[in-house]
């Protein structure tokens, strides 16, 4: 599956990350879609994926997978910083 | 698998959270954890997964199932509001 069918969710208007996702499956014809969030970001992915699986494409996607994971990195202070992430995997039905 | 083992995330200091994931595992012998989340606190239980997951039981258990679900409700001025919902299973290894 290539990148062009991964959308990352960050802090744009929720509706641009639902109608990425709805245009990917019906513009696009893509079979499956991925969104991607990290730190605070994850529970507005959930968002996006349950308006569009419950309303925008009700009936027509569904959950494939859903991955957890963590990065660790250094901030600006030296200091480590851990922040998780999800990918979450929809498919035509 | 009883309520006793689900661990309810919001807005509690989040070791709060991780310890009683933890204690669960530990002190009660549990086989399996749910840890469950509503809204903006989602990100939070995944923080508490990967924390347990990773640092404190690394090693000792698993993710074993997550699962996406929203909820509608009225809320005081009799809209219609929809709020998302995880649950993530946690597993002995």
């Amino acid at each position: 599956m290539s990148n062009d069918n991964a959308i990352f969710v960050g802090e744009k208007p929720f509706m641009n990350y639902v109608t990425g996702v709805v245009m990917q499956f019906t513009t696009k014809g893509a079979s499956e879609v991925i969104v991607k969030a990290r730190g605070k970001f994850i529970s507005r992915a959930v968002d996006v994926i349950e308006v569009c699986r419950k309303r925008f494409l009700e009936g027509k996607v569904d959950i494939k997978s859903i991955n957890l994971d963590s990065e660790e990195f250094e901030n600006k202070d030296g200091k480590l910083v851990r922040v998780s992430t999800i990918e979450i995997i929809l498919k035509n039905n």
